[in-house]
């Protein structure tokens, strides 16, 4: 008896060990350094806490090579090509930045930086594009309103201080700068969100913010345009959804909901058209297993590491993948081998998916554009046919951009990546058959194979004339 | 140090009884009892081993209500007829026994009496039908030869002891009775397709007999005909793939391989067509995090219950769900709740996915039906775009099979069930658009709604006039 009493008590110490070792630790400032209120420069905030500074510095790393299988962020200080990586998308993209040049994201001291050197087309929104890019976003939409979402970036760029100009995401982000909570910087996008949600944030555990201070830019957003397409706003699309329950259904109901929100021209088809920016936060908080069991995005992506005889949250944010899967044996006590054969298996499939309905998309907007070379030819083509393409078509496109945009391969939340990967191939291929249809009934021959004629798209791309790397191409693994 | 020492020595303790707990309990004989070789009768074995016995005998009783969404067996004792749960498959199946009557598994129990209470449609591949129904399908196959296969139901069903004619699987399928260690009894089928894979059946563990003694019948199967479409064999169409990886791609390569696979004439196609049955095994060992995790289908289907003092194996085999999930939680900490909430959102996502293929599908059995009237009136169709769709819809159809006919809704291996339900759709959708293109080439104006009649299908079927049952609709949940 005594003996089970032990146990019991052994127990309950291993366990609160382990559950010690999966919560945050507490940040102990250096004695005497102290950050007065407004601070941006992260060097002064790193007089006080030195190690998650150093740590934060460290984004700007490569990272190692051939431990992610998908995604290679900075591996090797290489630049990894999206549109290399997923030719359809070149096509798809074609018509604005994206289509021009899209890298992978290198990590959060890049992240101005390699604004500021991406194809300039990718700022045409204005200031708004800097709202996730500077600390300084919140103050100067509070400053400037309107203007500083519609003025041009440059301009904007240019009324933060200089030495700050290239300054990515920084401590006061996420942090309160007198005792080192977490605090939503972002009341302008992520705090207006929330509401729609009936999120009251005051109420939010320090869990809830060790995910929440990331979805403050980890979110999918539209920028709201005026009559002059000059930009307004910047606001999430959650209407209609629930604090984890924000699904792809409502995300699309919303942004095709208001042809204002059409923030760019397709090419290859002329339709206007939404854009969806890494929802990571959106995938992972819709019943994900993860986020049902509480887990936050520190926990995965800032695991603990010790410094001398104390813990701290690493800063270094990355994939768990590229650090040994440190961050999953916090809870799952297999071996890195064993995490990553798993990790692979689900982004694998992911990835087949994403490849498939890719390609099924591209078709069918080659399908539109000899659809409309037809009509300019004085070809009728049926109106019903063609409006229910075009409606499968947007719902296909906008399903595989947003796991395309998604930062995880599937891995935030697998099945719910692969069914809206299957309905995003569902859309693609009804689309088809119609406009197969379509033109089929106004005599027009349609070969059973289309020629997507990828390279022009892939190739010459924007001033840099950036061409498509055949090395950098992900391959559907089925 | 001391401390420290004496926490690791208790938590290696408590590990080592957390593992024992998802061990396997030896199976302990009641003293004088004993089983002589060759001996069928589960009473008998049930003298030496009465809680195993009388817990298989529990599979008799009808299963909980309300405790699964999906898989509802014998809840209730109510019938499930899987037809009324999906009536796209009573389209899709039109033309032999399962587009007739087709139910929910019941327990083990009652497998060879709902055989012979099934439309007998459902049977007329003769005495092969028998090889996972009677545990004398061994002996039989072993005496009779294709004999066993070819002969008519009744009369190899005549020559089981009139006592045993309705006896399901027993203790002999599974169990040597001088040890009660495990065996695999359908050499004839399982270890033959073991041999295929290149599996060494005297290297297996326990833990792999945990599974392979399901794997015996969980699995699907071709029966092999010869020229006359008699009965020749029944085996695994694991040709090419591997241990841990039986992939859908193999299946369907090796179904559609040879004409004389095609078991049956789908009727509103005229298509002749293989079939697929409970790929428990194939979709559960291709790389699942369960199978990764050393997991068997005893561990989770045949959890330990306590007898007095002792542990035994339940042989009442059934869903976790219906259990209260006390099988997962002899490794999963969560509450029965939290476990709940997870299997159902990912069989909501899988559900989803299937009955969006499976309409799809009967959307292009319904255009080739409309096709083959046309082609009968004198309409010319394009042979490629009709042979091509007639691929695209085949190799849908097969993949929309495989996941309905697997008993888990996608639990089993959440992210390949819906890599294949994604494929299923791509293909059922690019078969509908080849179709819809050849059908408007030939001047036949086919409408954007199709109307499938399901009616026709899902009401007065077979000598029983089996009516739709609106109260066992599963619907799309999305």
């Amino acid at each position: 008896m005594k003996m089970k009493l032990l146990a019991t008590l052994m127990a309950a110490v291993i366990c609160g060990a382990m559950i010690a070792a999966c919560s945050p630790p507490k940040a102990e400032m250096v004695k005497g350094a102290k950050i007065p209120d407004g601070t941006v420069d992260p060097a002064v905030w790193g007089k006080a806490y030195p190690e998650e500074y150093e740590t934060w510095k460290n984004t700007a790393d490569p990272t190692p090579v051939g431990k992610s299988k998908y995604k290679k962020g900075n591996d090797g200080g290489e630049t990894f090509d999206k549109l290399s990586e997923y030719p359809f998308n070149a096509l798809l993209f074609n018509g604005w930045g994206f289509g021009i040049e899209y890298n992978e994201p290198r990590g959060h001291v890049h992240m101005l930086k390699d604004q500021l050197d991406v194809d300039s087309s990718r700022v045409k929104a204005g200031g708004s594009c800097l709202t996730c890019k500077t600390p300084y976003a919140p103050a100067l939409a509070e400053k400037y309103g309107v203007d500083y979402f519609s003025k041009p970036y440059k301009e904007v760029l240019n009324l933060i201080p200089k030495e700050h100009q290239e300054l990515g995401v920084s401590c006061i982000d996420c942090h309160n700068n007198r005792d080192m909570t977490l605090r939503i910087s972002r009341g302008f996008t992520l705090g207006k969100a929330l509401k729609k949600l009936g999120v009251d944030q005051t109420k939010m555990t320090n869990q809830d913010m060790r995910t929440l201070v990331c979805a403050q830019c980890h979110v999918s957003y539209v920028v709201q345009k005026n009559a002059e397409m000059k930009s307004q706003d910047v606001f999430f699309p959650w209407d209609e959804s629930k604090w984890g329950r924000i699904t792809i259904e409502n995300i699309i109901k919303k942004i095709r909901s208001d042809k204002s929100y059409g923030e760019w021209t397709q090419s290859v088809t002329g339709f206007k058209l939404a854009f969806i920016r890494h929802p990571e936060f959106e995938m992972f908080s819709n019943n994900s297993v993860h986020w049902m069991a509480g887990v936050s995005c520190a926990d995965c992506h800032m695991p603990y590491i010790k410094v001398g005889s104390r813990k701290i949250s690493d800063h270094r944010i990355m994939s768990p993948l590229k650090n040994d899967f440190k961050a999953c044996q916090q809870c799952h006590a297999e071996s890195p081998e064993w995490l990553k054969n798993q990790v692979i298996a689900i982004q694998d499939r992911a990835a087949s998916q994403f490849i498939r309905s890719g390609y099924a998309l591209a078709t069918v907007a080659k399908l539109f554009e000899l659809t409309h070379k037809e009509q300019a030819a004085g070809k009728q083509i049926d109106k019903e046919l063609y409006d229910k393409a075009k409606d499968h078509y947007e719902e296909g496109f906008y399903r595989n951009l947003f796991f395309g945009a998604e930062n995880s391969l599937g891995f935030h939340n697998p099945t719910e990546a692969m069914r809206i990967l299957g309905d995003a191939s569902m859309h693609a291929a009804k689309a088809e058959g119609l406009l197969r249809q379509a033109l089929a009934k106004a005599g027009v021959n349609v070969p059973v194979k289309i020629d997507l004629e990828l390279s022009k798209y892939t190739n010459n791309r924007g001033a840099k004339k950036l061409m498509f790397n055949p090395k950098q191409e992900l391959k559907d693994p089925f």
